[in-house]
């Protein structure tokens, strides 16, 4: 069996990260399934999805990291053709990625108690953001 | 229900990208299956799959972001082993992985405008690839 | 139908490496399914999950890409708050990702001679490891 649903919310930008632990857990438990997977996909490419111990000081070494690896600084390829500006934004997201599949059993997800489902905004700007959990299982 | 189908296609190496959204646009669609998920696995360990906005400018940035994290030039342990000077692209496929799943609904994938499915071939030569597609759905 | 299976195993942590593929083959065998994909997840909040081609240098030349890209030494937000010192340990974990989704046909998953599956414990400390092996499949 299949169930989807879709999160939508409003994210800052900027490495900003959004805990969608809650809504999973409620998700999957309102759809009635018992045992399965659940794969979480961000739409759009300057985002991505992914697992951290939730508070702000890793936040801020996320974010440090990000702007070690790609930073916002130099000029992006990207930028030339649209001027958005955003092209390290759109570099970060491809290298996290958009998809993330977690397990559940019992009617909940499986996660470390220091894990939590996260969306992280790279985009330079505020956005709306659409999550789809696609369930699948019995 | 399970649906397998294999994908093949030549790449050039080098961090090359293949757009293969429109393959997996047709593969879903004939697959009979209306919604579920599929995921793309590619074969091999120098190559690996993900999102972005495909085109030439991001292309290029991509590549000057793994050469700057995981560069060409030093040497690697791995190539004193085989001595094929690819231990640069086994790093680069190992962090960002060799798979990706994408949600389905309707018999069409779930994806942003701008956000397409793509191979990353990081070897140091061209290469023929193949990527399973294994949709489980209803 | 979904079977759920769990490995348990100790790492030595500082970016070791655990190739958990004969498991994978055992588990996906003895599940009775034939056609489907097993999703790994790692539980916990500084340890990751992917493929590669499992060799002592490569091993190396992975801990080395981490070091340079998220280095142990300087101070983390995230070890002011808890004194344990594995802000890096967290920051890797999340950009690799907790999780893995690998094909299986004809009761075995389909992966390159070369490529196999690892358990990557970033952590600053040996630990206990639960992964959570999730089949979905006929």
């Amino acid at each position: 069996m299949v169930v989807t649903r879709r999160l939508q919310l409003r994210t800052k930008g900027h490495c900003d990260m959004t805990d969608i632990t809650p809504q999973l857990i409620s998700e999957v438990a309102r759809s009635g399934l018992k045992d399965g997977i659940v794969n979480l996909f961000v739409i759009g490419s300057t985002a991505a999805v992914t697992t951290i111990e939730y508070e702000p000081g890793l936040e801020e070494d996320f974010r440090s990291f990000w702007q070690r690896v790609a930073p916002e600084g130099p000029p992006y390829n990207h930028d030339l053709r649209w001027n958005d500006a955003n092209g390290y934004s759109h570099v970060r997201a491809s290298a996290l990625g958009p998809s993330l599949t977690v397990p559940f059993s019992g009617g909940c997800p499986i996660l470390g108690v220091w894990q939590q489902v996260v969306l992280v905004d790279f985009d330079n700007r505020p956005r709306s953001r659409e999550i789809v959990l696609q369930m699948v299982g019995e």
